[in-house]
């Protein structure tokens, strides 16, 4: 069950002009199930995106960046799940291609306007051909409506489907915003997440598009860890299809604040979602770090945080095991941090109950604390950890989830 | 239950001339259990060590730096379990003192003379003056063969005590190397581990001692992890009695090669059996990693796959979802590795089984691999995974488990 997260109803979702999906049954690893995806872009639309800076990249992922590295338009993605195509050395590149050419010949487009994506198992050769086989269903199965769809067909460990979705009006113009992402496990996202779509019906110029695309990574996707494994597949695309005729091609335009809102907001739901369907979770953790000398060291703290087993074992316990936290400060490899200089606070949703209570200063436990206040809080699903580091002005913030024995119990059985 | 370890007995434990050891209960944190240890030294004893990075590092790791620097000789270790003494401000320091104060009263020597130890839970005061009401018990049954209840006194979440002997002959001399250690969670040392002892009978000169203890941690407590976690106290003191008449004051001695073989074959059978004992552990596992560029790159890559709980929850699972490694290898940090001159072999002790199999090559599955010789070895209890980057000549090797329900079990529980 995901914590406090449910998947939109599909009205809640609004089509994106010039953006059709569709899904199929292709039987990649398993029967009986979607695990194909469409996504159908009006020519002219353009993409941008970030990928996973793991050294054994996926195929796929190898083929985004060449596809995406043309300046051409985009025109559609495919999109499987079951295997990862990972780790699959020429044999797995050959099939990406192979997938993008029998979309491109379908779609009337050329192969380079398509991007492959895949998650599932890795080390395992995709099934090329039956994709190919399935591609025919996928399009015929392509609605302006299938967000939702779409969404639950890009699962694989996920309990839920992920999506979000804005309608924007700024000035004249209306633009849409929609997106779905899909992930439970293998999440330390480095540059993007497994699997994030976001579809807009403005247009932008490509070189905004490019950082808009990782602006929001980094503040979304980029800020989210369940288990601290990067995966080889990691994918997050912006695709702006200009269909509305919203045009935002500076950053003086009049609609660029919405825009970049209305994109980033999109993402952080999709993100915070894939935390929130964490592997085995049963609470969300926010992790703010703030008062650092610089905002990457904020950010070690706030991982080492987020990935320490202790640290997410007493989450899952509801103890204020705080002791566990200033550990993890202390090794996140700060190497002239003064542990007196730190403060620690411990907070919940619930205002009535007392907010947020010091935990921890001038190197010990905070005079005014008590332990029973600290367990009232971790009785919450939502809980937030704040630290000042006392050294400077710089902060940042990661979303993580808790570590129960169903996080082994999934991991443990995910193959069988 | 430990993977293939069990507590020497007690007479294979040989007393170390110089060393007296005693244990009582002083009820720090619970009744009825052997919590304090003290370890006396004859006069002329030294002692060198290797601490915790962790900024937030225990009030005692302070105090042992503190006296280690005066270059006076060490007359007592005092040992407790229950709390930490860790994140404890300046009443923590002040306990840790008053601690070695006592002590060398009792003792008969300078307080500096005194190196104070504690383990247990973080951010909780010592009840120092329960402590030093059990000194004079703990002190009363000092006697040269009580290593074996030392032992058994220094463990908390540990299963089994942990103590490894060595006597040597080295020409005309005989000399004896014996230690105790623990620890079981919060585990991945950077500079020593939770806490480990050795005394040996021979006499080093200062210089060499502490090079020793060094050269030994680094090779021994320094390349094992069960969860990631550095702790606070982290501590490996190496102490030299001279009583045995062996001296050794230079690398040139005759003595040296079996000395230092010696003190690290303990330290090691010490560090491997925290490893065994990992909280929840079924399976030891060694990550050897070589033909990299630094030695550093080639602890990157064996850490980042002994701390991926992917990699650990499928060697829990015997499952031999030989991707997660190389999903690790691939995020370790090696910015411009080449995945496709990276080989992995997965192997287990069983050579009469065929040993070791190639399982990936040139970026994917090896060609000769078949699933059912990795499935094989998963199921042993003892693991090799080797690594080859193909990129150089260093290399480096760490000792990790497997990640289970039972993990999460006792680190949900501890504190109840």
């Amino acid at each position: 069950m995901p914590v406090n997260y449910a998947t939109p109803a599909p009205e809640a979702l609004f089509p994106v002009a010039g953006v059709r999906l569709g899904t199929a049954e292709a039987g990649i690893r398993k029967l009986n199930r979607r695990d194909l995806t469409v996504i159908e872009f009006a020519p002219g639309s353009r993409a941008a995106g970030v990928f996973t800076q793991n050294r054994f990249c996926a195929a796929p992922v190898t083929v985004c960046r060449e596809h995406l590295a043309g300046d051409s338009g985009i025109r559609a993605l495919v999109i499987n799940t079951g295997i990862a195509n990972a780790a699959t050395g020429e044999q797995g590149l050959q099939a990406a291609r192979d997938t993008c050419a029998a979309a491109a010949e379908l779609l009337d487009c050329a192969p380079r306007e398509v991007l492959p994506f895949s998650t599932g198992v890795i080390l395992e050769h995709l099934p090329v051909e039956r994709l190919i086989a399935g591609l025919p269903a996928a399009q015929a199965d392509l609605a302006a409506d299938h967000w939702h769809a779409a969404a639950h067909a890009i699962m694989t460990t996920d309990t839920v489907a992920k999506a979000a979705s804005r309608r924007v009006t700024s000035g004249n113009f209306q633009f849409t915003v929609t997106g779905i992402s899909k992930g439970a496990g293998m999440i330390r996202p480095n540059m993007a997440t497994m699997l994030g779509f976001v579809a807009t019906d403005a247009g932008l110029s490509p070189a905004l598009l490019q950082q808009l695309a990782k602006d929001a990574a980094d503040v979304s996707f980029n800020c989210i860890t369940v288990d601290g494994d990067t995966s080889t597949n990691d994918s997050f695309v912006v695709i702006a299809t200009g269909a509305s005729g919203c045009m935002v091609d500076s950053e003086a335009s009049p609609h660029w604040p919405a825009l970049r809102d209305a994109v980033i907001g999109v993402a952080q739901e999709l993100a915070q979602a894939i935390v929130r369907d964490g592997e085995g979770a049963t609470k969300f953790i926010t992790v703010k770090v703030g008062a650092g000398a610089t905002a990457a060291e904020c950010r070690q703290v706030a991982y080492a945080i987020g990935h320490s087993p202790l640290v997410k074992t007493a989450f899952f316990a509801s103890d204020p095991n705080l002791g566990r936290i200033l550990a993890a400060i202390g090794y996140a490899g700060i190497a002239d941090l003064d542990s007196a200089g730190v403060r620690v606070w411990l907070g919940n949703n619930d205002k009535n109950a007392g907010g947020e209570v010091l935990v921890s200063e001038h190197g010990g436990r905070a005079a005014s604390y008590r332990e029973e206040d600290g367990a009232r809080i971790m009785q919450d699903a939502e809980i937030t950890v704040r630290i000042d580091l006392g050294r400077g002005q710089a902060q940042a913030t990661v979303w993580t989830c808790d570590f129960s024995y169903d996080y082994v119990k999934i991991n443990a059985d995910y193959r069988s």
